[in-house]
């Protein structure tokens, strides 16, 4: 029988609250860290600490204890939601039976590699315990690049359920179940009724959302069930979810506009069924990605999902011969029935097959499995023999290609919403195939905590003029007119107030610094002369206003500065370089110099930029290591007299597979006399785990562009490991060549219809060492 | 008649202070920043503004209005020293007759481009007017490579006289005077009784101490007198003092260990005269660099002077005929008369000649000056043509070149030391050459405010073990025995309270966290293990305790941060990377991610560093851009099983003549199995402002070192831009080759008696684009 409680509450208490009730129960309020230290010395079952309502700051929680299934230990909060841990705080369970609840992780991050871990110490772990209703809200270290984890499961039967966390935005995967013991395997965990809330692109490995097991460990089973889980926009690289263990069970999560795949990356024997993929048409969203043996792929919603190669809808890769653990092994004796593939591009079948990946998938069945596209569409990519794969009964409304058409029927049909807002065959003899019309599609409120509040879905972002041309999900030029997938990010220009402005010295100075819900600023005609670096830390739109042309100019070493939470679109301006200091690597433009944990954009239209040329290496914009753009866009612009890079996007130089920049579009516009290169991107490494950078530049007249002595280059464009590259109806004259340089994945290169006078032509080749 | 004036003191004062006395002298407190705008809103002659005791922050301070020479408008603190002006601060003063004092700036920096202006804008400047008994101190724009300046003179007849600034360490000029109009030109500026305290060496342009005009004005005459200041240990780049106009004097300054010379970089007619140079045997410290024409170098004194070069203790440069104004004029007309010379190591005669430098000097006297070294040296280098010089009764106990015989007397005397402290020959008859002994010595009391102490002067730091033997000014092999100057830096190791520590987990963790006094960790036998990362800040010592052998791992991407004020030793430890993260790009120890003001030194002895190899790119040193070190130094170690670098010092890539390190030492330490370099080290562009890096690689076993696939350089050892290099007597076993690209300047480069099995020999190159 569970009794009340009554607090005490003296005024000033030291340590307050401590009842016995029946003898063995013991509810315990502490009120500050050396309160909760002395309460958690030595636990006993049925123990409960309550931690009073407040700001927790540098926190370490250690819970330590063994509780029983009647009488477990267990912490809380005094009001679930109204105790933060802030600062660099953790918390540590281990033991038996232990219960954690109601605690809001924000406003820090871990000093350690964990936020919430299942174990003490390596010899330490919690079993049969349950976190329940905790926040993890950004609770990100601020180095972007440096690993941490958010959860780590660890021993057996424990449960994580009805927790939130999203938002993490710097390296590591959000939560993770490990494997790396005896006493951590066949673990039988439950997470369930978890929100996984937005994860940006990170630009990097180490975006994963969760995770499960790792590859070393990959053919002990693990037994964990995911079970209704809301993925939402986890966009942090090419896996959502990466399985790499055995007997895993994926149930009735949903996956909304998330960039990548749910992957059976290592491990046999894993089920994902009833699960529901929304991707909106959102560029690079993915469905199910199967590798390894006797996996299990049914009652599946998959729909509006554009990603393509290994982020494709239904993806079944090529294995290596006798692989080695870490690399991929053949798909055997799996199934993958009465799936719902709907508006979605690319099922890649034998996919990844090359040199190394020559063993197709065998003794699988696919059937019953339903391909609708209300556009035409040719979903389905053939890499090698899928001769091993018994396709029966499967039904499509697009031609399928010739070795798939015995077992993939092509029918002319059309599709009706049920009463669970998904689509089915209006044929009612044709709904014994695809997805049943029973499944349940999981709703964001049956996740997370009640009290804490879900982000408003913002609408996603419409990317100005041409830049979306580039964000082709399928590479092949012919489909750019008909697929054009929509970025996910919102860079909230030209909201908040307006304020018009006059010109003068440190108008727009003054301005920034007093109005700081102002989102646009416009200037009237005249000069504009800036003393400060204007610090921009928020989305903020500068504009001329109506038939002006004010001319800007700066004394310092950049006129912008973006920090963590700025966006910046300039339109319409003349801005000169001709005051800035006599000093090499000036910018007009410039990131943050240290990490920047939010991504941000940058758009240039409609504007001059000249005379960057008081000293060498003057860029319009340059970028540090460890900071990312979702998008820069140049378009219907002027550039001239410019001693440095236009768009210099190139330190992430340590080659881990690391970048800077999502989406960079040029288009429209003119550069004359610039030293360096109109853009200068470099992607390094052998990594996979990423989509971008992708590259639109088109429409742009490109004269005596990167000749200049220092630029390394030696291009007018300089592209390295980009991903998409579209360069198109350029006129380029008495400039260095283009360069491009393909690494890893399958790069889309389209370099076509430009002209050159006095210029080299393109130079367009793999990377060699 | 200047009249008392009595504060009044309301509580909670609105404004306050305001008394009239016989109707034209006006002395007003103000407390806050509003009450200043009001106070400064319409100044009169006369008027006195007090700034009331506290600390100011974010006070952009304009002192504008029209005094008279009898009735000045002045600016003052209500207590000298007691009034701090921080945060995001400056001050401009503009008009006639102003005069400012008593003023703190610290811990803060300027949102503009300077700190204290006399101007406040492009049209309106300051004339006949005072700063005076002003402090700058340490008032740094956080970024290291963001320009930015403390003083900027304009105007006319103005007076810069008792301040105090010191510890400038980021980018820009400490104090300027403009030429940059009319209205600045021929401006008759007093500089003086200043003390210019210790500028750290800033591994870029832009470190000089102070600047008199630009290349652009330089042939304009400025008439500032510079005299009586004090320049302790201003290492800030290779001109202490840039002469950049015409009639400027130098007299009575004294230079104290300061690396680099008083420069007559451009402009004419400028006299240095009875100066005191004393270098105390400090590398690089110089004395005068003479260009151009009708400059008058005389009774100066120059002592213990070790650099060579442009920074030797007298340099004559050749011109570029027909020179551009930015480039070098020819030495014509000049007067070099009557300096002493003592214990110092190079004179260089046509300087810098080559195929762009073929104008020797001519029409120029060098004339009863004294030479005496203590020590056998080679003086005087003639580097070109120098008939064009008369030399006359100049006296030398040293062989002078044949070429110079007939003007300089070989004698041999000894010197003995007058009232003045400084040494003049014992023979009274010879007391005719050299600096006169009236010359007086200026004291560092007789400089700066009163009311604000002078740091204590650190002893030279010892640099450990064979470190020293770099540290050669004249880099030519056979000067290594004789001369071995000390680097001017204090790393403060050992200092502080000791303790001792067991083994555990997290037990240095705890140690560091605790005990912030403590500069020595004596540590147990035993396993270590830490779960954070450990933040330096400030001088620490980690050491085995006698007799034992402590073993630590770690779990984050690096074991130690160096953050601003830290310094890292390590001896005898035994360190292991098996617990880091399976993440590529791990360090055993790292620099801060952001830009760190302060040079810091890392030391590891007698240690072993192991199995850096949980994932690629393992580094056991990685610094960050826009940081420097004084000095790195590994010796008597061993290094096992690294997947990355052991010393990662190449991050500054822009090419802007910035580096990372200025010191780096490699000595009887053995390398095993490591897939990067020993060292790679990176100093890109054209810039000659600097005096490294130095490097020196002794006694060391190499053994498959360089070879991974990741290795850019492919070199064992990579040095690109070094400028003094030593690499000698080590065991190169398969590995890659040791690479130097030689760049600027004239580097300095030995490689002699290494052995090389399985290992292509060295490959030494000029750079080459």
């Amino acid at each position: 029988m569970r009794l009340a409680c009554i607090y005490v509450w003296p005024i000033h208490a030291v340590f307050v609250g401590l009842i016995l009730t029946s003898g063995v129960l013991a509810e315990t309020l502490v009120e500050d860290k050396e309160q909760f230290y002395e309460a958690t010395e030595d636990l006993k079952p049925g123990d409960t600490i309550v931690l009073a309502d407040g700001v927790w700051r540098d926190f370490e929680i250690v819970l330590e204890g063994n509780g029983t299934e009647e009488a477990p230990i267990t912490l809380t909060a005094q009001n679930k939601g109204k105790v933060v841990i802030s600062g660099r705080s953790n918390l540590r369970i281990a033991g038996e039976h232990l219960v954690v609840s109601g605690l809001v992780f924000k406003d820090g991050y871990t000093p350690t590699n964990t936020v919430v871990s299942f174990r003490r110490s390596k010899e330490k772990l919690a079993n049969h315990s349950r976190i329940t209703e905790i926040v993890i809200d950004h609770f990100n270290n601020p180095e972007r690049h440096e690993t941490d984890f958010w959860v780590m499961m660890y021993g057996k039967h424990n449960r994580f359920d009805h927790n939130y966390l999203a938002g993490k935005s710097n390296k590591g995967v959000t939560m993770a179940v490990r494997l790396d013991s005896e006493a951590s395997q066949e673990n039988h965990h439950r997470i369930d009724h978890n929100y996984f809330g937005h994860r940006p692109i990170l630009g990097s490995n180490g975006g994963e959302t969760l995770r499960i097991g790792t590859s070393a460990y990959s053919l002990s089973n693990s037994f964990t069930v995911v079970e209704s889980n809301y993925f939402d926009r986890c966009n942090g690289e090419v896996e959502i979810v990466s399985s790499k263990s055995g007997r895993n069970t994926f149930k009735g999560n949903l996956f909304f506009e998330s960039q990548g795949t749910l992957t059976l990356r290592h491990g046999n024997d894993n089920t994902i069924e009833n699960n529901v993929f929304l991707g909106n048409q959102v560029a690079h969203t993915g469905g199910i990605r199967v590798i390894n043996k006797r996996q299990r792929i049914r009652n599946n919603y998959l729909s509006g999902l554009t990603g393509h190669r290994f982020g494709g809808a239904l993806v079944v890769m090529n294995g290596v011969p006798n692989s080695p653990i870490n690399r991929y092994h053949q798909v055997e004796e799996s199934t993958i029935e009465q799936n719902s593939v709907i508006d979605s591009l690319h099922v890649e079948l034998a996919a990844g097959a090359d040199a190394e990946r020559s063993a197709p998938p065998i003794t699988t069945s696919f059937s019953r499995n339903l391909f609708f596209n209300s556009e035409p569409a040719a979903v389905f990519a053939v890499h090698d023999d899928v001769s091993g794969i018994e396709f029966a009964e499967n039904l499509s409304n697009r031609q399928p290609p010739e070795e798939l058409q015995h077992g993939v029927r092509l029918v002319d049909f059309d599709m009706s919403e049920a009463a669970n807002g998904l689509l089915y065959p209006v044929d009612d003899h044709l709904r014994k195939v695809g997805a049943d019309v029973s499944l349940q599609v999981l709703s964001r409120e049956e996740t997370g905590p009640t009290w804490y509040p879900k982000p408003v879905l913002g609408a996603s972002f419409e990317p100005p003029l041409e830049a979306g041309n580039v964000l082709v999900s399928d590479p092949s030029p012919e489909n750019e007119a008909t697929w054009d997938p929509k970025p996910s990010f919102y860079p909230g220009f030209d909201a908040g107030n307006v304020v018009h402005l006059n010109p003068g010295n440190n108008s727009l100075t003054r301005a920034l610094a007093r109005a700081e819900k102002v989102g646009t600023f416009v200037l009237n005609d005249g000069d504009y002369v800036e003393s400060s670096t204007l610090v921009i830390d928020r989305p903020v739109t500068i504009r001329a206003s109506e038939g002006s042309a004010p001319h800007i100019s700066f004394e310092r070493s950049a006129l912008f500065e973006l920090k963590d939470g700025g966006n910046l679109k300039l339109e319409g301006l003349t801005i000169s370089g001709s005051l800035a200091p006599d000093m090499a690597g000036n910018s007009l433009i410039r990131t943050s110099r240290h990490s920047m944990l939010n991504n941000y954009s940058l758009v240039i239209v409609s504007s001059t930029i000249q005379d960057l040329d008081v000293n060498h290496s003057f860029n319009v914009f340059s970028l540090s290591k460890h900071t990312f753009a979702d998008l820069v866009v140049i378009a219907d612009s002027r550039f001239e007299n410019i001693t440095g890079h236009v768009l210099q996007m190139d330190q992430e130089n340590d080659d881990l597979g690391i970048y800077n920049v999502e989406y960079a579009s040029v288009t429209n516009s003119s550069f004359q006399n610039v030293d360096g290169s109109v853009l200068s991107i470099y992607r390094g490494g052998t990594d996979e785990s990423t989509f971008g950078p992708h590259v639109l530049v088109h429409g742009n007249q490109i004269d005596s562009v990167g000749l200049g002595k220092r630029n390394k280059s030696n291009g007018s464009v300089w592209l390295h490991g980009v991903q998409v590259t579209r360069i198109h109806d350029n006129l380029f004259e008495a400039s260095a060549p283009i360069r491009v340089v393909e690494t890893v994945g399958e790069p889309s290169t389209v370099v076509v219809d430009n002209a050159f006078t006095d210029t080299r032509e393109p130079i367009i080749e793999p990377f060699e060492r």
